[in-house]
């Protein structure tokens, strides 16, 4: 057998198995997770093994240390994949939940009822404990994964999955239930992506490359997680103390990461009382400034922010100002600039308020509060399989139940068209 | 400007357009589609010496008389036209529903509320009524349209198009929320299909191979509405005069449509006493009936059907039949070989219905009813978009809602993250 026709196995058997897990019990999916757990951990000397070759082999090939550290597994790390599997069998089960059921005249009953997708394919980066959370996450919601994993992790990836393959064949579901494409061939992805007889999505989780390379080649629904350009819009009428520690919190907490801000809009009328304050606050915590020449009145000391500034993406301690004269100026600017994943206003203004929470079209619009609130836990789902900047099927932090499709149920006893 | 040029600024154009219809309300909506019906009908004369341009064309051009049929107009298609755009003026407005609210511990509260999509790009064939009812969903939607029908309706499509946008800048919304792409060029559907800043989803309304044609060559997620293989299953309990209306019902009330039923399968308890009434009904009705082996022994009379003829959809008066010798056969004959759109069980049996609805993975599964009801008026939507045959998103008929989708809105009093 061939690579292609390999891929194409993984694809049909999963497809197979979908079947089976769409139909399994909560507490048979829940036993499955927590046997995994503890066969992670049972098998942590395997693991350890395993991923000190990857590391070995990773240092001769000469990976940064960054992405060593994000490659090695620790006891307690492993520990933490573990724990994450049996946070997982706590969350309620989302498959089977009724959306809507109606009567029609005809006497026909109709129900919505929410479905697993099918087969989910994650195609992933270094990062290890990936493999356990995506897998659980798919298994828990009723869905069969087909995970590719980053080459410089084959051996550990290969680990985790035989031991959570082999907790899923002893709560009695499929053994293809959760499957590790095992080549190092970049071809392999590439096949995969073509598998849209048997894959109903792919997820990718890694760098914008990764997911432009995927959804470019990609015969399969992918969701994305696309870059996040978050904006503060601090109004004329804001309380300027919250508006120092939103901004601060949503700049400097975690700057990394894809809801931290990005650019701070300030109405004229605030600032030179805003700005004059906060630029330095900003500064005493290691952050750039970079302004628009109105901001550069206020704070000289400033580099300019041109135009490349408001449409980067710096997840750093870097952050693009700009005073506007009005709403209009800064809703037109979000629309046009942002990235659509979070934006915010801090203002006392009801109108302002309604108006910036209907006009902006983000996926997570803000009133009074931190950008860095979007993320599935904060959002109160106990899970994140992911943000999706998409429009269509998720659109923001994703939980258990944006792993779901649904189905119609009709109930009938002899309708009929006429 | 070329026609790649061209095509880009209707794209553009259109997400401009769909930032006000965003929050456009639902009178000024609804203003637009009555001014549009009552302009399509005085624009009646307009529309029908471009339609006779269009007709005459496409009889130098050699086009089948049924194609000539779909793309005459006649003052009464006028007239429906104008109606269809009443009666989505009549319908709920889907933008603005508040799906879920909650509070979170840290005092922050939730919304997800229903928001347009943005921009659809419609491609479509023949059919000039589509142009009027696409763009008037669309609209109701709050979505900007833009439309590429096929080359034979230019004119039509132009004039009906001008009528619209009247209507539209009428009602105080921006020209641009329908648009045209104004180019016989084959060209300008790539180009179209490139435009993924700017339109947020494609709805191909045509046969398959507009379809797969679509789906290959976009860069913006595609709704599909691919064929329907449903079947009906004749279990060992069921009533066998309802299983006869059914499936009479399911074949012969329209075979040409997309929830017609091609392949019955019947539990070899009942094959005997319910075929050998059954098949004579269907020959009287016109249909040819292909048979398994087993079928055949009851009648003789039928041709073999073979492999090929489990996974064809005939759209004709044409009918697979197989005898089956369980429930679990017919599951995994369905799930095998149907498409996914509408299957049927007819049966007494509590436990075997409930299976059957469970364990079939299609958009709507019906118990004692006929496959035709697939359809969103039946199903009470007040409209159809269309038939999704996708898993994400959309599945099943698709109503306005299915033209949505969501935001979360975030209010706080200076909530920031720990």
């Amino acid at each position: 057998m061939n690579l292609e026709q390999q891929i194409e196995q993984l694809g049909q058997l999963a497809k197979a198995a979908s079947r089976k897990l769409a139909t399994a019990t909560t507490p048979t999916k829940n036993r499955a997770l927590t046997l995994a757990a503890t066969r992670l951990r049972e098998q942590q000397e395997t693991l350890l093994t395993a991923n000190f070759q990857d590391v070995e082999l990773g240092k001769q090939n000469g990976l940064s240390s960054a992405m060593l550290d994000r490659l090695t597994l620790t006891p307690s790390r492993i520990d933490a994949m573990a724990k994450g599997l049996e946070i997982i069998a706590e969350l309620p089960d989302p498959v089977g939940e009724t959306l809507e059921m109606w009567r029609r005249p005809n006497g026909l009953e109709i129900g919505q009822v929410r479905v697993p997708l099918g087969v989910v394919g994650i195609i992933y980066e270094s990062r290890p404990n990936v493999t356990a959370d995506a897998a659980g996450l798919c298994l828990k919601s009723g869905n069969a994964t087909i995970l590719k994993g980053g080459s410089e992790a084959f051996r550990t990836n290969g680990a985790i999955v035989d031991a959570l393959t082999a907790a899923v064949v002893g709560a009695g579901l499929p053994e293809a239930s959760i499957q590790l494409v095992r080549s190092t061939d970049r071809q392999s992805v590439a096949f995969l992506l073509q598998q849209d007889r048997y894959v109903d999505v792919i997820i990718p989780r890694g760098g914008e490359e990764l997911i432009r390379a995927v959804t470019q080649r990609s015969a399969i629904p992918v969701i994305q997680h696309f870059s996040g350009i978050c904006h503060t819009f601090v109004d004329a009428t804001a309380d300027l103390e919250k508006a120092a520690n939103i901004c601060f919190n949503a700049k400097v907490q975690r700057p990394w990461v894809c809801n931290a801000m990005e650019n701070l809009l300030v109405h004229q009328a605030v600032a030179q009382s805003f700005l004059s304050a906060f630029v330095p606050t900003l500064e005493k915590a290691g952050v750039e400034v970079r302004g628009c020449e109105r901001t550069r009145k206020i704070a000289p000391q400033l580099k300019t922010a041109n135009e490349e500034d408001w449409r980067t993406e710096y997840l750093d301690l870097i952050l693009a100002v700009k005073v506007v004269d009005s709403l209009d100026e800064a809703i037109a600017f979000i629309n046009t600039n942002g990235s659509g994943l979070a934006d915010a206003i801090v203002s006392e203004d009801y109108s302002n308020v309604r108006r910036f929470l209907q006009e902006i079209d983000s996926a997570t619009v803000y009133a009074n509060a931190s950008t860095r609130f979007t993320d599935g836990y904060e959002f109160g789902f106990g899970a994140e399989v992911g943000i999706s900047t998409n429009r269509l099927h998720a659109r923001g932090p994703m939980g258990l139940r944006e792993l779901t499709t649904y189905k119609y149920i009709i109930q009938g006893n002899g309708q009929v068209r006429e």
